[in-house]
């Protein structure tokens, strides 16, 4: 299969594109190198089935020429920072909503049929219904990020209706693992290394969120790509539980080995659009049988032992 | 109350202008004037309340320009071609998603804290729940201009919580009546003006839809926004009835007094996207007191009479 992964030099962009080489694919990797790294395909860098462009999303001329004779899209770039999205507005709409148009407008042009595509759990916005899953009554978004992907959903969908073109939608949770380069795990730990007396957390540590382990995320998604063939599959994709802010502090807290003194700023959200409850019902993915291998906990520590093998990332992020 | 309104020289907005003009509001009317007609205005062109700029909601410079000292925008500049999405999918994420953000910008920066927004019925894309409430099952859409909305909708949320805004976003059926100058109504009255003696209608006449009377419409819009104060405020707004396309005709028919023969082109569906059957459940804005006073029937004659008595509006389309 060969196969178009913009983003991929990203976090989860590049433990995919290692898993499609090892998988025996051919892998264009498409990436502005904004916030990936290229050293996260050093497992793949001699590969003769990988080749590298660097190249800008909001180029659709360029996307044109770099797309042509594939035969699947995964479509992980993305603006991620859902934190900061009111600092800058217009970042989702380019780099999420019109990025994704982009995209789909080269894939009609080459002819390519099949995309699939990193939604998010944060659609939903603040569902009331927990587990949440993918048919939960239609939400309101709350932050930028959401809506931005909640938009590329929604072009992803009508373009296939149009153009008899396949999509798989993954709302994930928040993803942990080898790489991860940015988020609560990644922003506590970079707080103990720099000062280990102290940490500030933002909110009042009661925020319950779901994470789950990027390759436990990537064989999901290559599982539900295998054995499901709709014109639109939408999956949910997170563990079956959840765990607290503090109590994931904790568990960062213990793997490092350090006893701060620790600081809730107050509130339900860590900031605006911050959704206090974020837990996907999973039935859906669980039924085509897929499971996650690592607990929420086990993904925790396994992503700070990742981190502080890896002390190049936080100083690449500042 | 200064009032900022996008489209103001289309069908629905010269008739909410008129309307604001007459409840002695300030109006300005931002228009590129590619569709709408500024004939619309000519009841409220002589009033020293009626402001009309010639503008492009690309450009977010003179939005900044122009929206500035007004207490609130109704937003209802889009590109309504809902049939013809495919043939230029980038219009609608131009003329509606970029253009929302655009004015959301705008109103950012001039320190307006209140939009109203003309959503559709199509952003629940092949809903199973039919009449559909607003919070229905999670959609998946159907048509570029439903995507379109949707995203539409989903920044406009996302603002209002990151920005201290209030939004109300109002989903319509079809609308009819005066100023109508697109739609199944239309195309119809233009065939049988040409040649009363055929009529071709796409589909196999049995979708069904909803219509609303424009000024029931903007009757409905006025008191959601007189009577609610949430942040974000969703209202359906259609009548409590559908009608099958093929009965449609027949009421056309009748009111032009015409006896064509009628070739249907088959199928369920008029087109890529469209819905073969729109009903809403508008409980929630009828428990606000709002009731329409038109049924369908009665609104698609009224909109026959104006067509038959404003020709010039069929030669203003070709």
């Amino acid at each position: 299969m060969k196969c178009f992964v913009t983003g991929g030099v990203g976090f989860i962009g590049s433990n995919l594109v290692d898993r499609l080489i090892t998988d025996g694919n051919e892998v264009t990797c498409f990436d502005n190198f904004s916030s990936g790294q290229e050293k996260f395909l050093k497992d793949s860098a001699y590969s003769r089935s990988l080749h590298l462009i660097k190249g800008d999303l909001l180029d659709p001329d360029m996307i044109k020429d770099s797309i042509k004779g594939h035969d699947i899209v995964f479509h992980l770039a993305a603006n991620a920072d859902v934190r900061h999205g009111p600092d800058h507005p217009r970042k989702d709409l380019e780099q999420n909503t019109i990025a994704t148009f982009n995209i789909l407008e080269g894939m009609i042009k080459a002819g390519i049929k099949r995309i699939v595509f990193s939604s998010t759990g944060s659609v939903y916005g603040e569902t009331q219904v927990i587990p949440t899953p993918e048919d939960a009554p239609f939400p309101v978004q709350t932050s930028l990020y959401g809506a931005s992907k909640l938009a590329c959903e929604g072009l992803i969908s009508a373009f296939c209706e149009a153009f008899d073109m396949k999509a798989w939608i993954f709302r994930f949770v928040s993803i942990t693992g080898e790489r991860y380069s940015h988020g609560h795990v990644f922003d506590f730990c970079m707080q103990l290394i720099k000062d280990p007396s102290q940490l500030v957390v933002l909110g009042d540590g009661s925020q319950k969120k779901s994470y789950l382990y990027v390759r436990d995320c990537i064989n999901g998604v290559l599982m539900a790509l295998k054995k499901t063939n709709e014109r639109i599959n939408i999956f949910n994709l997170g563990t079956d539980e959840y765990i607290e802010v503090k109590e994931s502090v904790r568990t960062i807290v213990n793997a490092l080995g350090v006893n701060p003194r620790i600081t809730y700023t107050g509130g339900i959200r860590g900031w605006i659009g911050d959704n206090s409850f974020i837990y996907l019902d999973c039935s859906k993915i669980r039924k085509l049988g897929w499971q996650p291998e690592l607990s929420i906990r086990e993904s925790i520590i396994r992503t700070v032992q990742y981190i502080m093998q890896n002390q190049w990332i936080l100083n690449s992020r500042e």
